[in-house]
């Protein structure tokens, strides 16, 4: 006798095509498992620069010298840390699409489960399939009376009928289900992406504060960099002299020492015109002409 | 007799002004060694958001299904994942702001060895004025002879004007190289935001290939959205029913099985037309009426 399908050609039959879209399924499942926690954590990620951000520029902040007009960039770094860290938390805390998406998911996998459930039930119908299988190979192998072949070959027929019709309406599911994974991962990747430029868009929104100096500070480093081409033996002396330059300028004018201490500052000041001569006087070593 | 300043005042004597600016040298090192190992593992904050993109973008690429209009979505957000990993690389490695700061970093850190230096060796001055401060106060307790006391006062005047000149030039000094510290944190600050940027910009650019699709993602959403309201109740029975249309849309429309099954496929189908009505004919669940 001629059987239907070579799909059901093992002992215990299986319908290759079910298998394939299981496989499948599996597949997906598999990305779900790996991508579902790191869509979680997605947002601790940006946590980690922001307070990187932040704790530099707070470090740096530490200092309070109003006095001088460069202290501007570290306030400006600061409050642009800070803002940063308000418009990130806003992001993390209230961004839809990745929760939405994660729903998605939950609800995808879901169906998947269904499906699962559905292919363990055709079991039933693979059974009863192999069991005429079985039964009418041995009743044709003892060549028992025709009549009884006959009725279990129908039976085998409806059988089989059965199994394959199961099998064909879980196909068209599986398949069905399983190609709803491109619309969900082309989803992921969309709301990966979009909160990723959301967070950039903050981070440069947030930046404004210190956008102005940024701008002067890679005038001065090219004008720097213009002035070190040519003189690269001589730049570390040459920054050393200017250094002494600005040393001098610097004392010549301001004076920003902290007003507990101007008194005395002045007072050693006096004293230093007064006796300005006197370490010159004591020309040894202070500490080897003392006397005993 | 008459002590020249209040703040040689103790037993051990000390200048307050150079403690003071050496109180503000320490703090100033005290941000400089929290900060300096932040500024060098900036560019990790960033390796972990470009790692993140890319593992949840490859992981999403690992089912290839070029027959459905949406893997383009995978595809774009994977290739823009690892565009933004490459650009990356490209800040951190070839970034010079963080590096050219952290030089500074170390010949300022530098400057403020020399100055502590220079701050022991005022020790050698102050030991000489404390000398002649004890030897003079005992001289004169014990009413020793005019003359011995009178060349003493001599030695601690001068003792003392070249403690007070080399305090003086030292608080210049300090001062000076305290004050330096302003520039440099507004530099930290300048660096830090600047190079943030360059990451953020990084980002954007490298989203190019998705944004177009993200735009027609948020316009679905919105679509979605407002099909959506005013039907909250029915949400879940409605979602139900647009799948399972879908489910038959889908399978009259196209045939995105695999090659490799095509033929099994079409035997079933053929089978399913030929056996209809098997299934229904054995009415009674599959495995009870088994004929044993």
């Amino acid at each position: 006798m001629e059987r239907l399908s070579p799909v059901f050609a093992t002992s215990k039959s299986s319908n290759m095509e079910v298998e394939h879209w299981m496989t499948s399924l599996k597949e997906v499942e598999k990305v779900l498992d790996s991508v579902e926690p790191k869509l979680t954590s997605s947002g601790t990620k940006w946590r980690v620069v922001a307070q990187h951000i932040k704790d530099i520029c707070s470090d740096l902040n530490q200092i309070f010298n109003k006095e001088d007009p460069r202290y501007e960039v570290v306030q400006a770094g600061a409050s642009a840390a800070h803002d940063f860290d308000v418009r990130y938390l806003d992001i993390h805390k209230h961004g839809r699409e990745i929760a939405r998406l994660l729903e998605k998911i939950q609800k995808y996998r879901q169906e998947i489960e269904e499906i699962k459930k559905e292919y363990k039930e055709t079991d039933k119908y693979r059974e009863r399939y192999d069991h005429y299988k079985v039964k009418l190979d041995n009743l044709e192998k003892k060549n028992k009376d025709q009549e009884r072949i006959e009725r279990n070959q129908q039976k085998f027929k409806d059988a089989e009928a059965a199994y394959s019709s199961v099998c064909a309406d879980l196909i068209q599911k599986m398949e069905t289900v399983w190609k709803k994974h491109v619309s969900i991962f082309a989803e992921a990747a969309s709301a990966v992406w979009s909160t990723q430029l959301q967070y950039a868009k903050a981070l440069e929104a947030a930046a404004n504060p210190i956008v102005p100096y940024l701008q002067q500070e890679e005038q001065e480093e090219e004008e720097e960099e213009e002035a070190a081409s040519g003189t690269q033996g001589r730049v570390a002396e040459k920054a050393y002299h200017t250094n002494e330059e600005k040393v001098e300028n610097s004392f010549q004018k301001n004076s920003a020492i902290p007003p507990s201490f101007r008194t005395a500052s002045e007072q050693l000041t006096e004293q230093s015109k007064n006796i300005n001569n006197a370490k010159n006087t004591s020309e040894t070593s202070p500490a080897e002409d003392i006397e005993a």
